[in-house]
């Protein structure tokens, strides 16, 4: 008998009447005979709401507390949607992550799943009924509740997955599926029937923040295959799959990638010497703060200089920061730069074809776009432009590979 | 070690300046060096909108998801709580009804406490913690959510002051004490400084609604000292002791309780024949009616006419039935009245003292008072009057009975 996880985020159940839509959807699912397990987070506003309860009380709130409080969010959800279901005939049963049991580390706010028990849930499919877990939470071996951090009621329906070898995970959003590209920028993206789990993280890592990354890893680490789904409209959504099907078949690349959220910092005439890359990455990593592309150059006179870029949140800070330690170094100066927007082209394709690189390179240069930083992986590869070309530079690249074009292309 | 248990209703945590008072309070009285262990309500109204949300999808939700839902009412309070007292300097922890555990029956909605595990408490309470625990909720054999019923939190306090063998459960609440009887009727009332259970099931059971019945009733079977303060002002409220005390110590009667909520009925000319009160008072009950005060008497023509009292909200139903049994056993007539007040008057002292009753009848008459129905118990004397005596009769007995005195009173 098919078991399928489906999942239902914060807007899908935003309101009494969005409950009831879920409610629809769950109980169609559930009289085609298949057995359904539901996760499901808080009602938008919900977690915001009960964070700002906290906040008038402490500026920095006891963390085991907190996730007593936030976990509150999702277990309204549960009950309301088995109330929903119980009230057009399907019999649910909702469950708590400390009652599933989910059991994760004691890291609050940010626990990692590593067991759950399913065999309560399975007693309850057996006996015909739709199981109603609620996402983002478990428990502790002491039994404390914890929350996996925002946005992990993705994580809980993978492992939810994973854990009762369902044949299939339904991530229910906001959007009908994983595009090729924002469709905001570039009308002409198409919606893919399939991606892989690394093109799908290395897409979302990038900012196509459609599902939580960890919740991808998961599902690839335990072979859950995830569909993604709008719970707005009706249609088959994208499936992210772990086999690589035929290589032949994929296209080259599946999708662009971008990102406007960073700040690229440079220090220039450092001497060229061991240990200085540590040094300059070292002090800002100190400061907590993330650093994301980093490129090294060595200039004729030996000197060598150093970019990367941070998120532009973390830019001021960082900015004083590398002013001390160009100071300490003899360095000869530091500039900043808030105006750059990164882009990936993302496939698993590439991996076994030479020149995407070039295809990319002289497609942007067609277009008088510069590149300033340019960094790759086995199969993505990023640049850094100014931010004004974003849009023109995603346009030209969706139509230089090709992607309003569904089945293969060729090289 | 002194251990104090306090419980603090959903007034007294209304809102965040409300709780921030609650975490004072509790600072100090941990800096005496007292073991404290709180229970909590939901905040004030959060009750009603969790149970307004469910009311959206169904007009009758299932009982097991309503618990599960309602249950986050007291989670939330807990938590903000315990942040509250981190934040000055308390090391807090909170616990739910499941955590603790506080094991329940299954009846969902109304379930009644089987069992508390007191040893995690222990263990926080020697290690110097305030133990903050969510009223109102518990968890059956098969950690089902449960709740104990509305206002159940008083109950959770006192049982767990049991568990925990505490030297004093203290209600707090939006009054300052137990008083002879409502200062809004009676400007003299008096706080009492102590009263017994027995009196204070007579006298909640009756309308002074400070505390749930069947939290009273586990305080005396267990033993508990109860105290009844204000959560707004400072005081000593009222003790509610198990110990009768040396007899003579104790005033004649603690206080008069009255009741506005409740209709008359009355079927006479019925054949004087065994089997017939049960016909009368069956046929109510089977509708689920609950019946308070029952009289009987016989006339000279040997027909019998029966009397009793039912909640307001029940006398048309009960008239209907009521006519339905009077023509089916020939009676003569069905006659009701809504306009009716129940006054009784309190007092383990009438136990050991004659004339008590003919005391209060004398002070009714004595300003024309005519008395409907009487029914005694062994600490207490009931008797319904036309509704619009009852200030009066709150107020001539009061006097009749010196309650505005402390100490002892002659007879």
């Amino acid at each position: 008998m098919t078991l399928i996880v489906q999942k239902y985020g914060g807007t899908s159940v935003g309101s009494i009447e969005r409950i009831k839509a879920v409610a629809e959807k769950v109980a169609k699912l559930h009289r085609t005979g298949a057995k359904v397990v539901v996760a499901v987070s808080a009602m938008s506003g919900e977690t915001n709401r009960l964070i700002e309860l906290a906040k008038g009380l402490s500026e920095q709130p006891n963390l085991r507390e907190m996730d007593v409080l936030v976990a509150t969010g999702e277990q309204v959800t549960i009950a309301l949607l088995c109330i929903a279901l119980e009230s057009i005939g399907i019999q649910a049963r909702s469950y708590t992550g400390s009652q599933v049991r989910i059991l994760t580390d004691n890291a609050h706010g940010k626990a990692r799943i590593r067991e759950i028990d399913g065999h309560r849930i399975h007693t309850d499919l057996d006996a015909g009924r739709v199981v109603v877990v609620a996402g983002f939470q478990g428990a502790d071996e002491q039994g404390n509740i914890t929350t996996l951090g925002r946005g992990g009621s993705d994580t809980t329906a993978v492992a939810l997955a994973a854990a009762l070898k369902a044949d299939e995970c339904q991530i229910y959003t906001d959007v009908d599926g994983v595009y090729t590209t924002d469709p905001r920028v570039e009308p002409k993206a198409r919606r893919l029937d399939k991606i892989t789990f690394e093109e799908m993280l290395e897409m979302a890592s990038q900012g196509s923040k459609i599902l939580q990354i960890r919740s991808v890893e998961f599902a690839g680490k335990y072979n859950v295959p995830l569909r993604v789904l709008s719970s707005f409209e009706e249609g088959a959504g994208t499936l992210i799959t772990f086999e690589e099907d035929v290589q032949m078949e994929n296209p080259l690349i599946s999708g662009i990638a971008f990102n406007r959220d960073e700040a690229k910092l440079t220090i220039r005439g450092i001497p060229d010497q061991p240990g200085v890359a540590y040094k300059v990455i070292g002090a800002i990593s100190a400061a907590n703060i993330e650093v994301d592309v980093i490129v090294q150059n060595v200039a004729r006179d030996n000197s060598a200089s150093m970019t990367f870029t941070v998120h532009r949140n973390d830019l001021k800070r960082s900015a004083e920061i590398l002013k001390q330690t160009a100071a300490d170094l003899g360095a000869l100066e530091v500039t900043t730069d808030e105006r750059i927007a990164k882009i990936s082209i993302v496939g698993v394709g590439m991996r076994s074809h030479a020149g995407v690189a070039a295809q990319m390179f002289e497609a942007l240069a067609s277009e008088g776009i510069n590149i300033q930083l340019i960094t790759t992986s086995e199969i993505k590869i990023t640049v850094v432009i100014e931010e004004r070309y974003l849009e023109l530079a995603v346009r030209t690249l969706h139509s230089a590979f090709d992607l309003e074009q569904t089945g293969v292309q060729e090289v």
